[in-house]
């Protein structure tokens, strides 16, 4: 898929947590905002699976307004008058930044001979575009979901490059449960006959079984509540259930809308590379098994944020990051907000976060 | 499939929900313990979406032991030594009983030309079958989860039939949420090639398909806590993730491994028909929108049984109908069971249950 962004390749081979190196890796990013003078503006930005740099600018293919146009731009939250706003396409993904749609050496598309990635090793691309924009240190660096976990990989693994982190609706590790919807979606894409072993790039896409996965995922973003409010039991333009297979109910119409929408602009691939590397985050893991050494020593201050709603990645799980960042020791504020929204609250019409956020990066 | 349970066919056309009737109406059931003189100890079970008649005994294409052994039997709470159990296969299903793979007039297999069926229409192939069997008043009727929503149903629609009325982790509705996952579920099986728009009985089954639609489903009988404290983030017989993608966690082994055995005990398009007849179950809704005025007058005794870790049918979705049948004043008991293990609970080892069940049944 193409891009309207700014793209950079990174000068050098990006070393890979599981062996091996990636080379040629062009990372595709988007910039709100000047940078000053010193160098000392800059926030980075981190996009969660299935989002992209356009972060406040129209989506290329979609037409529509950037997935964070509420939270960023002159004199909003995260204001572009002040900072300078940097949102790359993590590697994997496909919007510019080296996926498994890339071009290998030999000029056909990776497809499933692309590496399986790690979330540190998109934060270790972001470095590479953070050094190659001469970006020592970050004024913070801000993600939701899988954004969240880039920022706490970032301040785990490169303690000195941002000066805050914060981390909205988000994990230190995959539970079970987050793994076990993740391989449901997989193994929906692969159970496509035009996956073909991930080889379809000159064929059809196998875009039923990723808009299985996609209509999967989706339930999980959002709260019973919230299903419930927006459609119950609703009918969908009709007056009686049709006994039949149509999408009688709303809800059905409106899952079938979201997993048809997301194959004009995902590659499948990229869907499985991205979410086996959600599944293998384990932030204290990676740090002999303890959370609390993730982050030994930081200077940083860190804002943890939950949704009350958010079955997906629960408060539990931020409080469990809060109690290793008390533990060593950290500058961390935290905050549960009550929103109805479910996972998806960290995207939508939520004033509080608004505040929390001009407040943290003050 | 086929089935080694007694079968009864109906003596006449089972008028259905949806207009029109079933004619030839097979039923297969299976029966525990002696019918007393009076006709009097029958106890009606009902099974679950994918359950069947066997309820104690083992079944016939897994061989694996009965759903329910440790409940029913002699001494068992549901004591085969006291009453006469009566456990059918539905109407829709696979395992004896009409559904979408039995033979229509022509002699094909009904495929999608199999009537969409709702709950009720099953409790009345029910209805049936007692009238066949010369019982007039159960002692009982009990099931969990889409069991219960057939006990609530005739309770509902046929009051007189049934003195005691039990039911274990069920909902008198679905909600938008519940429909997200069928939906999802039934989009799996359809976007399968093998599915072929139902025909696929002279050939091979959409087992792929099928297979991450009971993925999908079996993520949600269990709670997140269970998925944890089963799996966590364990590694399934290896020391290492591989940076592939292999079932690298015990839970994509486990689920994988729930998927592809369920395929080979269940009909795809059954599949489809039971989740379309739960989805439209909405007892308020076939009863002038009021839940209170479904048991109107009812003279059963009614027991309510919830798990405080069914995240699928929610203890609130128990205590709506615990307060629907207070406004009928109905005589009913309500109690939510602690156990870990979410919906599945009803199956598993929670001694509590059998307490309640012994109790309520005496």
């Amino acid at each position: 898929m193409s891009t309207t962004s700014k793209t950079l390749t990174l000068p050098a081979p990006l070393p890979l947590d599981g062996g091996g190196e990636l080379a040629r890796v062009e990372i595709a990013y988007e910039t709100y905002g000047a940078l000053n003078a010193d160098r000392s503006n800059a926030i980075l930005l981190c996009h969660a699976l299935t989002g992209d740099q356009y972060v406040a600018s129209p989506h290329p293919i979609t037409g529509k307004p950037g997935w964070w146009e509420r939270m960023v731009g002159p004199g909003k939250p995260i204001d572009t008058d002040r900072f300078h706003v940097i949102c790359p396409n993590v590697i994997g993904s496909c919007m510019g930044s080296t996926g498994p749609a890339s071009e290998a050496s030999d000029g056909q598309p990776y497809a499933m001979r692309f590496p399986v990635i790690t979330i540190r090793d998109m934060v270790r691309a972001h470095g590479g575009l953070l050094d190659a924009l001469g970006i020592e240190t970050l004024h913070a660096v801000v993600g939701g979901s899988m954004g969240g976990m880039q920022a706490l990989s970032l301040a785990a693994n490169w303690p000195e490059r941002a000066e805050r982190v914060l981390v909205i609706a988000s994990t230190s590790r995959h539970s079970a449960q987050n793994i076990g919807f993740h391989e449901l979606g997989r193994q929906a894409v692969m159970a496509d006959p035009r996956w073909n072993q991930g080889d379809y790039y000159t064929g059809e896409a196998p875009d039923s079984g990723l808009a299985v996965a996609r209509m999967a995922a989706h339930i999980t973003y959002l709260s019973e509540e919230a299903l419930t409010e927006k459609f119950g039991r609703n009918l969908q333009d009709r007056e009686a259930k049709t006994f039949g297979f149509d999408a009688d109910f709303q809800v059905e119409s409106y899952l079938r809308y979201q997993g048809s929408g997301f194959t004009q602009r995902f590659d499948a691939n990229s869907y499985l590379y991205i979410t086996r590397a959600m599944d293998y985050f384990d932030l204290a893991e990676e740090h002999g098994g303890k959370l609390a050494n993730a982050f030994a020593g930081t200077q940083a201050r860190f804002c943890l944020v939950s949704f009350d709603s958010d079955w997906l990645y629960p408060t539990a799980e931020s409080r469990h990051v809060v109690h290793a960042l008390n533990a060593a020791g950290a500058a961390v504020s935290f905050v549960e907000l009550s929103a109805p929204h479910g996972h998806d609250s960290f995207l939508l019409d939520v004033p509080a976060l608004d505040r929390v956020i001009r407040g943290f990066l003050r």
